[in-house]
């Protein structure tokens, strides 16, 4: 009887089997791309209190000083910092998207990827192609369940992120196809992370999982930790336990012909992905009028705005990114929707929480992900009718490099202004061509 | 308006009322055997392939020598001691069993703890309420969900075990009720595990986070990592995402009427719960009988004993451990269920292979998890009917405590017969006056 492989070795076997020379330049490029974005992001949230809560936790109990956190002068054992940077780059709801699932690819997937380049050498070609394949395998993964899967409440960024980090790390440590498969069965058996979290520092704590747990999962994998033959699409594994709708098709078909990351959108604001086409409504109108004069506000978009961006009622920064209310009515009061407008002094302050009141939220199944439509009315009585229909920075009105490069810039000065970080950017623009990625990191930390 | 508790605060406000002088004699006295049952079955497990290969991968990452590992003479830091503490006692799927659920209630709450009081003084008596507090959150969380929870492939001893873990460490750490909803939060948001990985190394993973991730769930909300108000029943909380049938009642009805750890079940047999009563009857039956004339076995038990251990074609003593077939195999050809026959060398035998092939299982709703019934065909055409209606260590056919005693000294003697056993044995039944626990475990240390 010939061997059928199942969903899981199919997948591993792909992972396994794909080449440096299989991918294409402009995917190459967007690899380049994410890492610019993971750096801006980190460097946002590296001083976060998630992250310095577990920061000062994890110290208690790590050894040696294996790996660099961005941003900082600290240094920690790999699967901390693989759990640290993850957690930064994700606290501020900054980071990149996979529009399709509402994954964000690159928090779970490169910490793993950079702490395992300081623990062995590693190319650049190779650090970006794991990476290229981590997203791949945690957005296909994550396509075969959407949206029901995220709509149920799990946090999928956490859930299938933690396939992309033991992908990526299996492919740098050249696992083969059936230790790949015990690596994907230790990742599915750790998938954990509720929507419930949103907004508190719990939160990170399932985001910073995928990542160590990923990483510690291929690294068992190569010293023999065995799991199931069929992780994934078994009678009680992720895809039976977890889930209602599958599309085990989405895993493997087509491998190569097109790459996930291509779809990956970078947010301009740090708040919710799905908030994002609503403030360029906002920030655009407010160029050119006042705050004051606004009475009400009605934003309508896909129905996933409401289920996880309606709050009304928040009094902290972290909760503010995950309200739409306060986005619109931060972005109104000063005309900006940076860091500044998503920390605690933002969401407390007496005209945001005012106007906060006076948003109101509708559910509306033809609008996508990145699209809104907002009308403000106000107080002459005039209702004024704005609309996105692709949020900036999405996959089909892509940031431009240069946007990327600016960032990166921003989250750096926002931190320390004499620092230099046009090093990072160019290292980040010639990875391919790096023989040894383990300094990458150190560029991000700031004195 | 009046504040109503949620669920996870009342839960939160019970673990933190709740005093040493509110606990009965009897449940004191069981948490003493669950901790006697708890360094047998953790000895039994410390050195087996999982354990091995996951303490050299975390001795990596680790600072410190802070806490013992149960057996061995390596020391290690706690949240990767009580990763390994919790695997190597469920590896052998010999730990105790909460009936109601299938919960092995103490693999994921017992290391948490020790590990705790080798960090900070803990006296005894706070450890065995700790210990009974953690098992109470943990059962009556799984109460609320069982079986549908369990059924569906969820590892429940994984899932529900964090909880545990969570409320005993904050517990000793004397977290006030908003501090322990937090680490409750944290602990939702990393509640993992599938039956799927039952029988590989992956299930160990799971049991291990159990444990490791509770314990620091504790210890962040001790500093001041915050989660939702409502982990537990929220809309996006760990009822509704992973379960569909849940009676919320079962969370906190009746706290302090009666224990969850009183319904607690103790292994004689070192494999899946569900097996213990066909093993009592083949055992049973095969002291007057040699193996050589069986020709049929046909085993009759609760769906679960064919849902989790219909395993006629296993390699492996970890799959073993979870094979009805194998199990009733190997008790016939030895006479024996003890360690030995569910080690490799054991499910490669011949004559035990041979000897699977022949047994069947069949599904009766009309049994419950702790009663089966075999019917062994001999040579001669005979049907011999046997049955077992409360497995023997099940809570209402229990072990004595002489037999827990028995069972640790089978364990220390398994892996070193010189060592002096009898001080660890007396250090547990006088826990309760002890006023530091920090040694405890170092009297299960073999050189």
């Amino acid at each position: 009887m010939l061997h059928k492989p199942g969903v899981t070795e199919s997948l591993a076997q792909n992972i396994v089997a794909t080449r440096w020379e299989d991918i294409p330049a402009p995917v190459r490029h967007q690899a380049k791309r994410s890492f610019m974005n993971f750096f801006a992001v980190a460097l946002a949230g590296c001083r976060t209190q998630p992250v310095e809560i577990a920061l000062r936790s994890l110290s208690e109990f790590s050894g040696g000083k294996q790996v660099t956190l961005v941003g900082r002068s600290e240094r920690i054992d790999a699967l901390s910092a693989a759990f640290l940077n993850a957690a930064g780059a994700n606290v501020y709801d900054f980071c990149d998207t996979h529009v399709r699932t509402v994954i964000h690819p690159t928090a779970p997937v490169a910490p793993a990827l950079l702490a395992y380049a300081e623990l062995r050498p590693v190319r650049g070609a190779d650090l970006l192609l794991a990476f290229i394949l981590g997203n791949e395998v945690e957005d296909r993964i994550g396509n075969a369940i959407s949206p029901s899967h995220y709509n149920r409440g799990w946090h999928i960024t956490s859930t299938c992120g933690v396939f992309g980090a033991a992908a990526g790390a299996g492919k740098l440590a050249a696992l083969d196809a059936r230790q790949m498969v015990s690596a994907l069965g230790t990742a599915a058996t750790q998938a954990a992370g509720l929507c419930e979290c949103l907004g508190t520092a719990a939160k990170s704590a399932s985001v910073g999982n995928a990542a160590r747990n990923g990483l510690w999962s291929a690294l068992l994998a190569e010293k023999g930790f065995d799991g199931p033959p069929e992780p994934l699409a078994g009678v009680q594994g992720f895809y039976s336990v977890l889930n209602e709708t599958v599309d085990l098709s989405a895993v493997t078909d087509g491998w190569g012909d097109s790459w996930q990351i291509m779809a990956t959108s970078y947010k301009p604001y740090p708040c919710g992905f799905v908030i994002n086409p609503v403030l360029d409504c906002v920030l655009d109108w407010r160029r050119d009028h006042p705050a004051e004069v606004v009475t009400a506000v009605v934003v309508r978009g896909n129905p996933l705005l409401a289920i996880r961006t309606d709050r009304p009622d928040i009094s902290t920064g972290r909760e503010s990114q995950v309200s739409v209310q306060h986005a619109v009515a931060a972005a109104l009061v000063t005309g900006k929707a940076g860091v500044e407008q998503f920390n605690d002094a933002s969401a407390r302050d007496p005209q945001v929480t005012a106007l906060r009141g006076k948003v109101e939220v509708l559910r509306d199944e033809s609008f996508s992900t990145i699209a809104a439509a907002v009308d403000i009315t106000t107080a002459d009585g005039k209702v004024h009718k704005l609309s996105q229909t692709a949020a900036r920075g999405s996959d089909v009105n892509p940031f431009a490099d240069s946007d990327l490069e600016a960032k990166l810039r921003t989250a750096a000065a926002g931190w320390d202004s004499s620092h230099d970080i046009t090093p990072l950017i160019e290292a980040i623009w010639a990875l391919d061509q790096s023989a040894d990625v383990s300094k990458l990191a150190s560029l991000a930390v700031l004195r």
